[in-house]
C-alpha cells in the first residue's frame, strides 16, 4: 500500500517528484460553496518558495499553482480539487553523481530497499518539493478554518541553541524574521550561527511551535483517533521531523501532578477557563477549548558539503562531499508545512466530530 | 465518527468501559494458520494488572482473557478474534461524587463537552482500563512478530529526574523492578521518589523508551503512512502521553548535521551497517535495517488527593480532594500498553509493505 | 486483510463463527444520547430465528443479546457498543463429516484454497449464524433511523416462480406470514411450493424487495461512494445473494429513454415530486427525495438431501447426501439481514453527507 | 466526505468535470518496478472516445494522457502515478440553456440539492468524461494483471431486446462491432434497432457482460468485503448502470438447488473443476478459481430530443427537448470502464488477500 493519501473525510491525495512533470494534489471532501482562487492558495506556497534569505538554496522555482478542477465561478462545487504545480526548473545533470552512492540522512537507502531502484534526482519522493502538494491542501484547510474562526500560526522557536519564549502569535512578525523568527533580536543571533555553519560546510536543527487558537470543545475521536494522536502522525510524516510534544511534553515527564494539572475556573461571564495550558488544549484526546499548542523537532539538514562516510551501490565504503549549495537550516522552509498538515488534520476531526451526538443529528437533517 | 478502531490491514476495534461489564476487542486480520492460546495473551495482561507493587492502586482485577472467536484447536482460522475480560470488581458506589465535578487534568470536561453527558464510574471510557483491549490486541500482534524475529521490548527510562541510560534491552531485569526500569540502583532511588510523592498526596511523570529489533528493511509508506509518523499516532493514543521522540529527537534540533548524520559501512561480511542511530532506525519515513528507538512522554498521574481548584457542573468554583487511593506513577504500568501499540502497528506496515514491488507480487502468486 | 468491518463513520465490526463461543458485533460510532435496549434489539434478532416456521431448521437457538458497553442508564454514550450472543446450542458431532468433503454450492472449498484449513462445525464463518453481528448492528442503526424518520422495510417478493406485486409496505402483513410474504394468497401457494421441494429433498430461491422511505435528499457521494454503489456492496455481501437492481433496474435495459426517465412535477404545494419512480430513488448516485427501491436475488439453499457429486479432500470424486435437516428456502431468514444492511449503510452515508456545504458547517459550529 | 477515493491498498484517486481544465486520476499504490508508458493507458482511453461510430456524439476530443508523476525510465517508482486529460473541446454556450432546469434521468436535480449548486455545463462532475479518470487508473490495473496472468474481458451482452449468448471473450470480435457486440449478425439488428430510436428522438438501454478468467483461488475478504460484493460496489458507482448480477444472477432466484449448484470434480491431472459455472466465480465470496462472470444492466440514454415533462429552477413545470446530439445508446462506452473498474478493483483484492496466512508471510520475509 502507498501511503500518499491522508485523511477521513477531508482527504488530501498528494503526488510528485523533485524532478518529475510536477507536483500536486486533489483534496477530496472540500466542502462546496466555499471561496477559492490560485491566489489564496500561492499566498502559501510563496512562504515555502527557497531564494527569499540567503540561507536558502538559490535554485529559482516559480512553483506557480493551477486550479483544474472543483471550482466553479470561484466557488468549490464540493467534487474533487485539483492543484498542480508544473516543474520548470530542475536540472537533472545535478544530481546524476548521487545515483550510485547512499548520501547518509536521506531517504536513498530506504527507497532503494523498498523498491529496489529509485528516482534519484534530487531525491525524488522524498525530496523536499513534494511539500508543494501539501501546502497547497493546507491552504483549501485555511480557508475552510478561516470561516470557523479558528486560526493556525506556527513559527521558528528555536534554531540550534538559541531558543525564543512564547508571546503572542503575530503573523507579522514571523513574516519579517528571515528565519520565521517572531522575536527579531533572537533571529539575528540565529543568522549568526547560521553564517558559521555555512562556513563549517555543516547545519544545524531547530523546532517549530504551532499554535491552534479558536478551536471548539469536543473535538477529537477517542480513542485512537484522538486530537493529538492524529496531529502527532500528521506532523511526523513531514520529512525531518523527529519528535513532537504537546503543552508540557517531555518536560511534564519530569513535573508532579499538582503542579501539571490544569485547573478550571469560571470567571465572570461563567465561561470555563484553564488557569495554565500544560495540557497543550487536548484532555483524554479531545480539545477543551483552549489554545492547542504543540512543538515538532527538526533534525539539521542531511545534506552538507562537509566529507562524510558512506558506501556506494557497488558494495565499497567510499567519502563523500555532496555538491551544489545546502540549506543549512530547513526549520524555516517546514514553518509552512507544519501549518498545513495541522490545518488539514483539523478540519478533518472537525468533520469526524459532526456525528458524535444524536441530538445534532437530528437538528442537522431538520426533527 | 468514533475513533476505536485502528489500523489498515490488521485491524483492531477496541470497546469497553471502566464500569460496564467487560472490555474487549476484536482484531480483524490476523492471518491463518498462527498458534494462539488465552495463555499466550493473559501473559501480557498480567503485566498490566495492578496490585503486584504497593506503587499501584489496591483495585483487585482478574481481568482473566477469554478467546470467543477466531481460533480453532489453537490456531486462528483468519477470521476475526473476539477477546473479552469480563469485570468482576467494580465498585460504582466509590465514584459517584465525582459525576458532579470536573477533575484537572482529566477527560470529564471534555467528554461531557463532546457527548453532553459521560459514563462517570472510574472514568468510563476514559479510563485506564481501556487499555485493556489494547494489550490483548498487542498479545496476538507479537505472536505474528516473533515469527518473524521481531522484537519490541519497552521499560521505564525515567521517572522524574531520574534516568537510566540505553543499554541492551533485557526482558528479565525489565520484569525484575517494579517499575520496570531495568537498572535496578535507579529503580531503588526511583522507589525513595515515589514514597514522598505519595506522602505529598502528589504524583510524578516519566518516560518509556521502546526498542525494536530484527526489523527488516523497507517498511514505511511515504509519505503519509510512514513507520515513525504510525508509531507517533499509536504512541501518542494511550492516555497520559504527551510527546514521542525518535533516535536523537528533540536533541537534533540543537546537533549539526555532521554528527547527526547516520554514516553507512560496510562490515566485513558486506552487510550494511550504521555507525550511530540518530535516526532511530527509521530514515525518510522507512525502516533502515537497525534498531528503531523512541521514546514516549508520559504526563504525571492527573488524579491526586491533594486539594485542587476545579468547577463543578452546577457553576461554581469548587476546592476538591479526590477520594480512594490512588497510583503516584502511570509509567510502569504504560510500558506493556506502548509494546502493544508498537506491534500493532508494525504488524500492519509489514502487511503493508508487501505490496511495493511488483516482483515480490509475482513470485507470491507463482510468476 | 479480513474484511469484517463495515463502514466509514458509523462502523460495525462483526466476529463469530457457528459454533464458536459466541457471535457479536462492535458498534463504532453511533451517536451519544440515543435510547437502546436490549429488547429493542432481540425485536430484530428474533425475526431471524429459524423453528418459528416449518420451513426453518429446528436447531433451537435462544440468540439473547446481551449489551456489554456502549450504554450507560440506557443511553448510548458515544463509545463503542459492544453485542454478544453466546452460543448454546451447537453440537459439533453434527457436522464432523463434512469435515472430509466439499459441499456444493457452500464456501467449503473456497475457505480452505483462502486460509488452508477451516472451522468445518457448521459452516464456521461462513454460516448464516455470522448475520446476527449484522442484525444487531441494524437493530442500533434503525433506531438512530428512528428518530429521523426514515423507514426501512424489506419483504419476500418471490419465490422460485411466485411473484407478487408492489404495494404499501406493511409491516404487520410482512409478520402474518411465515415467509415474510405480504400477499397471503401468494404465501400459500408458495408455501406449496416449498412443500413439493421439501418433498424432493431441494431447495428453491427467491428474490427480497427493501423500500427506504423518508429519504431526505442528497444523500450519496459520487463517484464511487454512491448510495446505490453502496447498498450494493452491503448486500451482495450476504450469503445467498447473487445480484442486485435498483428501480426498474435489469428491465431498464430493454426499456426507451422516454419511458424510463423519471419526469419532475411540482404539486400543488410547490413541493417536487416525480411521476415515476424508475430511478428507484436513485439518481446520479444521490437520493432524490422518493423511495429508495431495490431487489436483491438469493439463490437456493445450498445444502440439500439429494444426492449430489463432490470432491473429497483425499482427492477423490464422491457422491454425498448431506444429512440432517436443510430449509428449502432462504430468502425469509434473510428479509431482515437485507433490512438491516440497509439501514446501517443509510446512517453511514447520512453521516457522510453533513459535510457537503459549507453553510451547514458553519451553521453547525455556530458561525 | 466526498466519494473520490476507490480502493484500499490500491487506490485511485479521481477528479476533474466535463467542462473544467482537465480529468485524471491519482493512482496510489501502484508496485515500483512495473513496464508503464503513455502509449499503453492511451489505448484504453481511446475505447471510450466517442466520434468513432454513428452511434457516439461528434464533440471530438483528443484525450491524450500524461503522466506527470510515478514513472521513471518507462518503470513505475511506487510513488503516486498522476495521470491528466486536458479538456480541449469544451464549448460551455452548447449547455447554458439547462442551467436553469432539471433534465430528467440526469443528476442535476440532485446535485443541486446535495451542494445547494452545481457545474452545469455538460454535467460537470456527473459527466460521462468523470470516467477518463476511471479507465486510465484501469489501465494501470490492467498492467499488473497482465503480468500475472489474470484477463478481463466485456463487452454487449444485449441492446434492447437484441441478445446474444456467451461465447470465448474474442478481443477482437468486441473490437470489430462498433457497438463491441461480439456476435456480428445481433450487432447489425441492435444497429437497426439503434437507428429507430434515433429517428424517434429516443434512446435505449442494455447488458454489459464481463469474464475475467486466470484467477487465483482465494480471493475476497469475507464478510464484506466479499469479491463479489466489492465488485458490485465498483460496477453500480458507472454512471447508468442500475444492476449486477453474478453468475446464474436472478435466474437462480427461480432455480432449484439440485441446478444451480455447481458440482466440484477432478479431472485426470487430479485438478479441481466445477460441471457448470452458476455461482460466477464467486463462493462465499471468495474466488473459486473458475471464471468470473457478471453482468451490469445501463439504462437508456436520459439526454434524449423527445419532449419530456420537467420543472425549471423558477419552480414552475415546463416542457423542454434537450438540445444538440444524443447518444441513443451508452452501453459500447460503457464496456471499457467496466472492465477498468473490474480490474482495478480484482487488484486490490489480490493484494488483500496476500496476508490471509502466516505461512505466506513468514515465507515473503525469509522465515
Amino acid at each position: 500500500m502507498s501511503g500518499s493519501i491522508y485523511g477521513n473525510l477531508f482527504k488530501i491525495s498528494t503526488w510528485g517528484e523533485s524532478h518529475g512533470k510536477g507536483i500536486g494534489v486533489v483534496v477530496d471532501g472540500c466542502p462546496a460553496g466555499l471561496t477559492l482562487t490560485e491566489e489564496m492558495i500561492q499566498v502559501y506556497l510563496n512562504r515555502r518558495r527557497p531564494g527569499q534569505t540567503k540561507y536558502a538554496t538559490p535554485r529559482k522555482e516559480c512553483d506557480q499553482v493551477e486550479i483544474l478542477s472543483g471550482v466553479f465561478e470561484q466557488k468549490t462545487t464540493g467534487t474533487p480539487i485539483s492543484l498542480v504545480v508544473m516543474n520548470t526548473n530542475q536540472h537533472s545533470g545535478d544530481y546524476s553523481e548521487i545515483a550510485n552512492y547512499y548520501r547518509p540522512g536521506h531517504a536513498d537507502y530506504t527507497y532503494d530497499e523498498k523498491y529496489g531502484f529509485r528516482d534519484y534526482r534530487g531525491g525524488g519522493r522524498s525530496s523536499g518539493r513534494e511539500t508543494i502538494g501539501r501546502v497547497a491542501a493546507g491552504a483549501v484547510a485555511m480557508a475552510i478554518l478561516n470561516q470557523l474562526g479558528i486560526n493556525v500560526c506556527a513559527y521558528t522557536k528555536s534554531i540550534g541553541d538559541i531558543s525564543i519564549d512564547y508571546k503572542n502569535c503575530n503573523k507579522e512578525n514571523i513574516l519579517l524574521s528571515p528565519l520565521a523568527m517572531p522575536d527579531l533580536q533572537a533571529s539575528m543571533a540565529a543568522q549568526a550561527l547560521l553564517d558559521l555553519k555555512m562556513q563549517e560546510l555543516d547545519s544545524v536543527g531547530g523546532v517549530i511551535e504551532c499554535i491552534v487558537s479558536g478551536m471548539p470543545t469536543g473535538i477529537g475521536e477517542p480513542v485512537f483517533d484522538k486530537l493529538d494522536a492524529n496531529l502527532a502522525k500528521a506532523i511526523l510524516s513531514i520529512g525531518a521531523v523527529k519528535g513532537i510534544e504537546f503543552g508540557s511534553g517531555f518536560q511534564s515527564s519530569q513535573m508532579s501532578g499538582s503542579d501539571n494539572n490544569d485547573n478550571f475556573r469560571l470567571d465572570n461571564e461563567g465561561k470555563v477557563r484553564k488557569l495554565t495550558n500544560h495540557a497543550g488544549g487536548v484532555l483524554g484526546g479531545i480539545s477543551d477549548g483552549t489554545e492547542i499548542i504543540f512543538r515538532a523537532s527538526v533534525k539539521p539538514t542531511p545534506s552538507i558539503a562537509k566529507t562524510q562516510d558512506t558506501i556506494n551501490k557497488s558494495g565499497e565504503n567510499i567519502k563523500v562531499n555532496i555538491k551544489g549549495r545546502h540549506d543549512p537550516i530547513i526549520v524555516p522552509r517546514g514553518v509552512v508545512v507544519v501549518e498545513a498538515m495541522t490545518a488539514v488534520t483539523i478540519v478533518d476531526m472537525l468533520f469526524m466530530s459532526m456525528t458524535s451526538r444524536i441530538d445534532n443529528i437530528k437538528k442537522f437533517f431538520g426533527h
